[in-house]
């Protein structure tokens, strides 16, 4: 079965403006699809998304769409662009809407994104690459990604302002067209060993059982990193017993 | 005159909600008032406000409306939670708008953020407040504003999750409370003497003409930080040159 | 055969003074040896290690006894302190100092830390874990190590001063202990896995022949990082030639 | 009097070998030599500085020699290279050291760094200028520096390795060019300033008797930002009685 990558585009811009960002993804996708991917690619600020930090928000909120194209993909790569140094909001509001993720299981228990590979894209007109891309893949981790080597690929010009990715031909550098070929060559990589060979659900797995009754008592959106904390009493938990906690909202 | 200080609430969360962020302004905004500044406060979400990096999105867009008054003041102080380690997307929104500014200037051709006084105050219920402010404090002096010392104050809880600022009793936290105390003397200590001392528009002006005509052909929202690199042949520009260009949009 | 992690102490104190990090880092050692790894543990600061990026500095350099046991692991662990908000400046040099390796590959053409895993420890009495743990995680995919998902553990207080992690009974501290647990898992399962299905030496090797030659012209220790832009056009090369290609270093 | 700058360089590399980062603090010199200062280089590597977090670390140590310079100064810019996208740990090495002046005030009670200012220079060839000077210019307003609009420069180059400020030509790039002189003037404008308006010791002070007996009981090197919050029951402490505690130690 073909491995599935989400590419979601975080750009400010809503369509049909040009995305950089975008630009530099289609070679990212270029190379998926060559290695046998199927790719379907984002633009999130195309949809209607509240800010907050549960998977549904309600009426309106159309995050849901886009969460479970992600819980159905084996690699989510994730675009944006710089603004002021760091990732811009709209790459921030999706890591904070993926909070969510973290009140719900795999089948083994385990964070939903565990056994999904995870990587980045960034252009910006100028420095700041390494603090978005830092800041995208470790939290990324902490939902449960695993980050190959080398799994991110950017554009920035140098210092100060200057023409973006497109127009200042950033699709023929050879350092971002390099590291775009390592970073889908590893991501696919990674993707293919962990669908053969995934992490096991062991010690790192969430009581679901006590965590349900938990959560009754938590205010939304607050507490849910606590699992790991009300793990301890659960550990002769039974494997069947979890399968029941699915991602029972999606 | 009195001081004025507007202070921007970018928690996630809807009016009527209740913002931890939010109380701990409120003790910012007490010291304030006490020492005779005239506050506001404004929770950003309850606006509608496209991402964007102009100061002006057309038709619905509210931000002119908290431009307005972040112009009118002399102090701004950013109010922001943490997710992921880092600042909220809202926070992010806000200074990614505020990119705007870069194209227009006070009445003496430097951004118009001159001579105001920027402090910052983060909640959260774990780690990620040092990045938070740092981030957005570097950012405004970018913008043009003025940094005194300790000019943030911030309540986190110990690592992993647990009560936010209102349920962990962060009101009666020591280090909360002085650091609070001190950034509002601070900013205040600095706003007073900025008022009567501003910085002189010497080697830190925009050169208006040159600019104007270097703007029509600029992407939008794009290349606004060039104004430092076609400053230099305008040095010799007549100062009252500089008084027509003004904040035309507000 | 057993795995073998490496784990470096950055702490910023010489032995025989008490280090906090490395009270949690024993508890790490503590499931890593009941997840049947080989440990061993290195306290940076008690070596001789100039600052630089090459991996040998010449006479009285002794990163090289480092750098060895680090080669020769399947996991590398970095603990480190938080000082002003991000990690110390003893972990900052081990980092820089790892640069060096972006000169050499692996007996396949990758990077020399393809195919080992990563973790970190974090410890500071407050605020900075995600930043310290971000940024090294981050430098540690690029120099070639896989991260597993929850591939950190940290300790700190809540907002200001305060006792630091052996004082303030930070070894019951239940989030700490869990994502410790967590963290070492991972690894484990990771190493465990790559060591049977490593990751193929397939669009993400270093082009060696072309390497040698250009790195001779190339300022050392500053071009490194050009090595994926000198591939192009060595894609045909053969890959019994790169075995010559070794850590001829070391 | 003419104001005094102290300008510390924290490349990697020791004298004689050429710094990047000091071709640009050189130019930073030209520009404050001309506003009338009297300016001060010091490479710190060149120095015996161990690693820690005190002001004098006994025999050996030669810190006290730079930290003297600082104290005389009015005006502090910090250069740095960057590598792995933050700040060099010989930069985070100074930061560290710096932390021991918390332990000591000013003759009027503030931290001793209060009425000086502080301004950034960064040169790499690639992106982290941003994290690089946030997180620096945030732990300076922490010590007690004031941070005028735009006090950094920088060089970077695009994405990927390259040719560094000296071989690239930063020396006539435009846009560092334009805020090496921006960020000069804003510092020269803001210590003259705060020269002749310093900032009140109102609210804002450190309870140095309370402190001196708090600090015996401290472990060194930890506490020092506890300062605020013993500072709560000394609100009536005599001004003079201040005086006699100063830079003991140096």
């Amino acid at each position: 079965m073909a491995l599935k990558a989400v590419l979601l585009n975080c750009t400010l811009k809503r369509s049909p403006e040009p995305s950089n960002t975008q630009a530099l993804m289609d070679i990212v996708v270029g190379h998926l699809e060559s290695l046998g991917v199927q790719c379907e690619t984002v633009r999130v600020v195309d949809f209607a998304i509240p800010f907050g930090v549960d998977s549904d928000l309600g009426e309106g909120d159309e995050w849901p769409l886009i969460l479970d194209r992600i819980l159905r993909a084996d690699i989510l790569i994730m675009g944006m662009s710089i603004w002021f140094g760091v990732r811009c909001s709209v790459a921030q509001m999706v890591i904070e809407r993926l909070d969510g993720t973290y009140n719900s299981t795999n089948d083994v228990g385990q964070y939903p994104m565990y056994n999904k590979v995870g990587g980045v894209v960034v252009t910006g007109n100028e420095d700041g690459a390494h603090a978005s891309a830092e800041t995208t893949l470790f939290n990324m981790t902490h939902l449960g990604f695993t980050i190959p080597p080398n799994a991110d690929t950017y554009w920035v010009g140098n210092a100060g302002p200057g023409p973006s990715f497109i127009d200042a031909g950033g699709a023929s550098h050879p350092y971002t067209l390099k590291t775009a070929s390592w970073m889908a060559h590893n991501v696919v990589h990674m993707a293919r060993i962990l669908k053969r060979h995934p992490i096991p659900p062991e010690g790192n797995t969430v009581p679901v059982v006590a965590l349900a009754e938990e959560m009754e008592d938590m205010a939304p959106g607050q507490e849910k990193r606590m699992l790991p904390a009300v793990m301890e009493e659960m550990d002769g938990m039974n494997g069947r017993a979890r399968r029941w906690w699915r991602l029972s909202r999606h």
